[in-house]
């Protein structure tokens, strides 16, 4: 297929199956939120260029698609606009936009596209959706909780049948590096490192942690901790420092606060890093058997939403990989996608078409979904493999003998059988068949 | 407010209420459409540049949005990639990407954003939603009707109460031209200019059918066929030509075809002109009181799918100004916007929190809407102000004595009743409540 009749690279057409498939899926989300109390928001595809450079960082920056000014301006060659990288910039611009009309604290959800100009690749777009709900103004641990409650329902409603919340804390994790007496300045970096347990064999973390500048003794130490996946012993490590203290305490009430959902749900995850700089608080992963990476993630970010060029409010919140969740689906149910016709009724004759569009327009008034054949042919077997391919549940056939008689014969797709019925009876026929009423 | 904290010129944040109401104007909208079988179409937000341009005429492509190249090629300052300006070039598009993927005919609406750089105004957004059903693939007459028929449907589903379609055809247009002995080469522009008769004098229209080379006789005749709205004066001048009785057949069966729709709703309106030269047959305008331009606009436009780079397929559709129609009824429904919550849980001290997050999730499994209080104070005076805030139907309070009993205290925000619940009966008593079962 030549090249310019293609979608842009990293971008995709989304015919009726697939629209249908995510619309059904957004919808389950947004009724997951909803629950919660979230409220919508939707704010424009692009933002003024300067609220978008120097959030992402410098790798992040070369990926903002830059829109050029216009007019008298084009031949500058500058740009003026940015397409939305991610929907949390947007957010705290929207706080500092209307912070007045906001309740606070303010819960929402946001559902929509960003753009990034990544390098295209399977399962990574361009353009794709993002599925966010943060909680901007509240330090209470039970925001926390109900951003995790929350993010399960959401799965639940997405169809992800097993799936687990990797809990851990800021906090926790400098109370570990204080328990080896890593130097504050090295903390950041060390936790980046250590992120990559999960990747990573342990021997190749602690060479990067000496790299670091650690000494092997500490590096080892926390390796160890870590990799050995066993609570118990870090929580002893954490019992020994104030910061280890406070993140303990951190991820045991919200332990308590999510006790309720499913046993195996959340579980406190010492070595889940997310080598991320602006958490502070709480943080978790949502980690499910047939995923590589996490499906889900968040946790608390005090001074984001400052960071970003809002007003200096504490956040918390969380996303969902909801593009990585429909990929896997996709090859399940293509076939529940197909929303057939309820009604096809077929064209013999240009003195039939009156009497069908009514016909039509009856059916429909009742909230049927309805065909009428547009195509070019007059034989009825084209038109019957026309309302087979529209998946129809009944064709109406209306002839010329028929049009006489006033009547219309209706065949049931599924089963070929057909009946005689007047035509003024055949809308409320119909709906008795389709509806049973 | 600081100009860096608004959202770029010409876009806006929809917040809860307004999303809600859009969202609810949008689904009545696609509602209508599916039970004509219009299928659901995505394209992305911004096509190949060379899709778009050459496609809007010159004062369009000043209007395109236009994407920077990105990486080493940004420095060049030229852009590779544009906002989609309208629904129709992607539909195109989508028929050369897609063909033998799609049904033909192929049925589908559009409703999303396209991005113009017009100078924003009152009413007039750089982002905007549009509204599009197109039928490519056929040429029958239903199609035409079934535009007019969903288009119809789908302004009462918008709770538009009094309109009406203003029919003509570009043949019965010409026919009259032929009946005047108006010169080929004139017709394009003599029928851009009787188009503006619905906003110049009639005085005024000939004078610029004058400029245009006709003689006086021509032009006047001309003017006061079409000034004078009388179709039956104008339906003797078409009888006289080949072009004006394929008009007046395509008009009149087109009439017969929408005959079933409420009286007066399409009308034979000979002065309708739409100067946009794409259309090949039938056209037509919706007027409606209230509003000084249509609410919605279409016909057929065999060629145009070919001119916008696809195939050559007939096709006609329409297109509705749901921006218009959504402004002009802001005023009126913003209280129906408020969603409050089914229930707003206090919090009054720390030991409940998980209690309350417990009672939250049955409550919400259940589906109702709950809010926990997670704001500073622990004065319950202040959380039943957020309650009411909140718009909460119902108040849950669980101080410490109601925890050491393990009750709760419901209270009605509407009637301020409070009745105190054993705690583990509490989810089911607010499900009656609210919802009667």
């Amino acid at each position: 297929m030549a090249q310019d009749v293609e979608p842009p690279s990293g971008t995709r057409d989304f015919l009726a199956a697939e629209v249908r498939r995510r619309e059904r899926a957004f919808a389950a989300v947004r009724a997951a939120f909803e629950r919660y109390g979230f409220d919508p928001l939707q704010t424009p595809a692009f933002e003024r260029l300067e609220v978008l450079t120097g959030k992402y960082g410098d790798e992040g920056d070369k990926l903002i698609f830059k829109i050029l000014r216009r007019g008298e301006h084009e031949a500058s060659g500058e740009a003026d606009l940015a397409l939305r990288y991610d929907l949390t910039v947007p957010l705290a611009r929207v706080v500092a936009t209307h912070g007045n009309r906001l309740p606070m604290p303010y819960k929402r959800y946001a559902l929509g596209p960003v753009w990034r100009a990544d390098r295209p690749g399977r399962g990574r777009f361009r353009e794709f959706t993002q599925c966010d709900i943060d909680t901007v103004g509240s330090t209470s641990p039970l925001a926390d909780a109900e951003t995790v409650w929350a993010l399960h329902d959401a799965l639940v409603a997405l169809g992800v049948e097993e799936f687990r919340f990797e809990l851990n804390s800021r906090h926790a994790l400098f109370g570990l590096l204080d328990a080896y007496a890593v130097p504050e300045e090295l903390g950041g970096r060390v936790l980046i490192t250590l992120d990559k347990l999960d990747k990573l064999a342990p021997d190749a973390v602690t060479a990067e942690l000496l790299d670091r500048g650690l000494n092997r003794e500490v590096a080892s130490g926390l390796v160890a901790d870590l990799a050995g996946d066993d609570p118990d012993r870090v929580r002893k490590q954490l019992d020994s420092t104030e910061r280890g203290r406070l993140g303990l305490a951190e991820v045991d009430r919200l332990l308590a606060l999510t006790a309720g959902l499913p046993a195996g749900r959340v579980r406190f995850t010492p070595r889940m890093v997310r080598g991320l700089d602006y958490y502070t608080g709480a943080i978790f992963e949502v980690s499910a058997p047939g995923f590589p990476g996490s499906i889900a993630s968040g946790g608390r970010y005090d001074g984001l939403v400052a960071a970003l060029g809002g007003p200096d409010l504490p956040a918390c919140g969380g996303s969902i990989g909801v593009e990585r969740i429909l990929s896997s689906q996709q090859a399940d149910d293509t076939d529940t996608d197909t929303v057939g016709l309820d009604v096809a009724l077929t064209v013999l004759g240009a003195d039939t078409e009156a009497a069908l569009i009514g016909l039509a327009g009856r059916l429909r008034a009742g909230g049927l979904r309805v065909g009428v054949y547009l195509g070019a042919s007059g034989k009825i077997a084209k038109q019957l493999k026309w309302a087979n391919d529209q998946n129809a549940r009944f064709a109406g056939l209306l002839g010329p003998r028929e049009h006489a008689e006033n009547v219309i014969t209706i065949r049931d797709m599924h089963t070929g059988d057909q009946e005689q019925v007047p035509l003024p009876d055949a809308a409320a026929y119909l709906h008795t068949r389709i509806r049973g009423t």
